[in-house]
């Protein structure tokens, strides 16, 4: 049983019982679900269903569950809305939220939808728009209350029940001082429990104040915010001023997208594709990369080709072929993924990795010792030619460690030059493990067989 | 410039000046710390100086930084302190990270714990030892403030300020009726801003509650949390009795260890391997798949084997081998990768995850068709040998279009057997990836060649 109770689902009752007609329904179905689950159920509408559909609900409705849908799902949509109401739903959305969509517009369309929006929301969208979607800069929002250092706790409760709108953070209020410096956080639950007469600086007082700069890697943001198990990182400028906020639940998302860019641009797949891309965006993305994997296999085919003549003699060789390279990729995959993770999730400076490389080393001298001796009786058991189970094994167990050395260093290797750690790693690696494996087998064999 | 502000690092310079030798500085510098950061430090010493720094800290901040530290680290190091002062720090600590340490240890030692910790704090931990670690209760908290549906906000700001003890939870209070059923969460702005006299249910009325049941997978109250962007998710027993919360800090870390675990169980490493784990460990973990990969790899040189007499012939044949399987694999891999990270990160229903096979067919033939193309013209142009040129690009088409279907399949094969999704899933798609592409070309120049 791993269903959420409560979530009601009349938005799909509505579609099935009356074919998507429009009525009065509309709106007492989106007030009964949650803005998450309207925009779920709006994805699976087409794109015209879900014109109509939008058109039809008040505009703050319509914000709230078009903030909640993919990106992609977002721009097709904005784009077919009139102008006038798109615009009307970005007012209504946080100004983060906003930014994110309308950087992802053509540059004429969002320039249009900027001068429809009131002058007030405009010019704080078009600053977060200055920042680069990549950085603190990029995910902060700057909808937080903020309260100055000489106030007591009762005029800083004061001060927040006057902003009447939604905040998107409702659990810390952010002190500054008179020149908008950040001089740190107090909870509500801080201002709930004490004396009213107390002053903000008390709170403050002993506080451990982690913030970052602008400028700085969302997904570095992501680990902080973790190792701090905090709910928001306040943003500053250079000179510490306040700026805004990167909140726990855009966290969540940056930590998601970041595995998902992993896990996929490791094997050259598209970093967000998702099994709702269109397949022919996916082609796009995928087909580069195995191009750069057929040049890459050219090498290891080039060295077996540099051995024809052994193989020709001994075709047991060919036979032996894929299970050195299998064995060595598998090594190398496993040191491999080990070490993404690690750069995903931690501060790991340049000693720490290469002492993690030298941990891989280990490993592969290990499980290559175990697998190469198994190997070693298997292959002479099979052929009864122990100089073949000789080379066999040696082969198996160079091309392992090279493998396990290759797959730990690889990342650390792509991060210097500035890259993704994980980018087509495993194309790399595979090529590597192939080609030298099939040169010692076929060029020990040369020297020890034929 | 990815460093955060105000990150001060005084163990380490206290650990450099003086060599660790004891003295009044400790205090100062764990105060001066955030006790993520002092965990970070406290793990860099060896286990004997670990002992010998926690014990000189006051219990309430060793407290704090151990249940910030790795968790085999918190194993090795409660093992070593004496049993008096282990279950002081326990005690200290929020039931749930009391809990999460309890349940690595040996089950003699554990009890000869709790029976040391005072009564009150016992019986909770006692309650939460008794839920699946992977489910909801395994990693609620219990610390949290909870009020009455008949309380107006005043009352229930009076019995949150009562409530003096550090709450794991400073933003959300949960309001429970008097057979304690969840009605509703208020957070504690709303308290803030609210009339005092307004009645809580006046606040509750209008709101989606959504709870999950104690016994609810941990990976579904992440995405669940995800999706609904919640700072905690309540968890009710089946009677929808209010028994704890999950926390967003939490979260992140059953994220980012599913993420690791996706990507390091797929190639065969270890689910909770680190680059801090002991080389030995890993070893033990990834060996067992190597053997197996050795017995996969056999499939393919079986299939080799069959085709010896052709190799003999046509040595080429042997050249082109490597090509084939790498395409196929990676073709298959960039499938698989998306599969398991769309398990990961959403609720995928069997329709659409076969949908999702589909759409990887779709993309398996037109990349397919792209790199056979390429791969006819160039084994053409390298080798004049039309036949042998259409050979190696059928055979490529076929096993690339077999990797797509095939990767795509695999997650979706494991779950329904009630496996990760996940698990060696690279290492069952290159057995068949291999072993139908060297059948394919080699059957297929048996056929036309030979």
């Amino acid at each position: 049983m791993t269903k959420a109770k409560g979530i009601p689902d009349p938005l799909r009752e509505w579609q099935e019982s009356s074919q998507g007609r429009a009525g009065k329904l509309n709106q007492r179905v989106i007030d009964a679900m949650h803005p998450a689950d309207a925009a779920d159920h709006i994805e699976e509408l087409g794109l015209e269903e879900q014109v109509k559909f939008i058109k039809q609900l008040p505009i703050r409705d319509a914000a709230d569950s078009i903030a909640e849908m993919e990106k992609h799902d977002q721009r097709d949509l904005v784009e077919r809305l009139n102008v006038g109401m798109a615009a009307r739903i970005l007012e209504y959305m946080s100004p983060d939220d906003a930014t994110d969509i309308l950087e992802d517009l053509d540059d004429d369309l969002r320039e249009t939808l900027l001068r429809q929006i009131k002058a007030e929301d405009r010019e704080e969208i078009s600053t977060l728009l200055t920042f680069d979607p990549d950085t603190a800069g990029g995910v902060m929002t700057t909808e937080v209350a903020i309260v100055r250092d000489n106030m007591t706790v009762d005029q800083a409760i004061a001060t927040i029940r006057t902003e009447v709108e939604d905040k998107s953070i409702p659990y810390y209020a952010y002190v500054v001082d008179r020149r908008n410096h950040l001089v740190g956080a107090v909870s509500m639950r801080d201002l709930l429990i004490s004396r009213p007469g107390k002053m903000l600086t008390e709170l403050t007082h002993n506080q451990h104040l982690i913030s970052v700069t602008y400028n700085v890697d969302k997904e570095e943001v992501a680990r902080l915010i973790a190792h701090y198990n905090f709910l928001a990182m306040p943003v500053t400028d250079y000179d510490h001023r306040f700026i805004g906020v990167v909140t726990v639940d855009d966290v969540i998302d940056i930590i998601n997208e970041e595995a998902s860019e992993d896990m996929q641009s490791m094997v050259g797949a598209g970093t967000d594709e998702t099994t709702d891309s269109p397949w022919k965006y996916s082609v796009k993305k995928r087909l580069p990369w195995l191009v750069i994997n057929v040049a890459n296999s050219a090498v290891s085919a080039w060295v077996v080709h540099l051995f024809e003549g052994n193989i020709a003699k001994m075709a047991m060789l060919a036979v032996l072929m894929p299970i050195v390279a299998n064995q060595a990729g598998n090594t190398g995959q496993q040191a491999l993924a080990v070490m993404i993770r690690q750069f995903a999730t931690e501060k790991f400076d340049r000693k720490k990795s290469w002492e993690a490389v030298f941990r891989e080393l280990k490993i592969g001298l290990a499980n290559g010792i175990c697998i190469s001796l198994l190997v070693l009786f298997a292959v002479f058991m099979i052929t009864s030619n122990y100089t073949l189970a000789l080379v066999m094994s040696a082969a198996l167990f160079i091309d392992m460690v090279l493998g396990a050395v290759v797959g730990g260093a690889i990342p650390i290797i792509l991060k210097e030059f500035g890259r993704d750690p994980a980018q087509a790693s495993s194309i790399f690696l595979t090529t590597i493990t192939d080609s030298f494996g099939f040169l010692s087998l076929l060029g020990l064999a040369g020297i020890f067989l034929l």
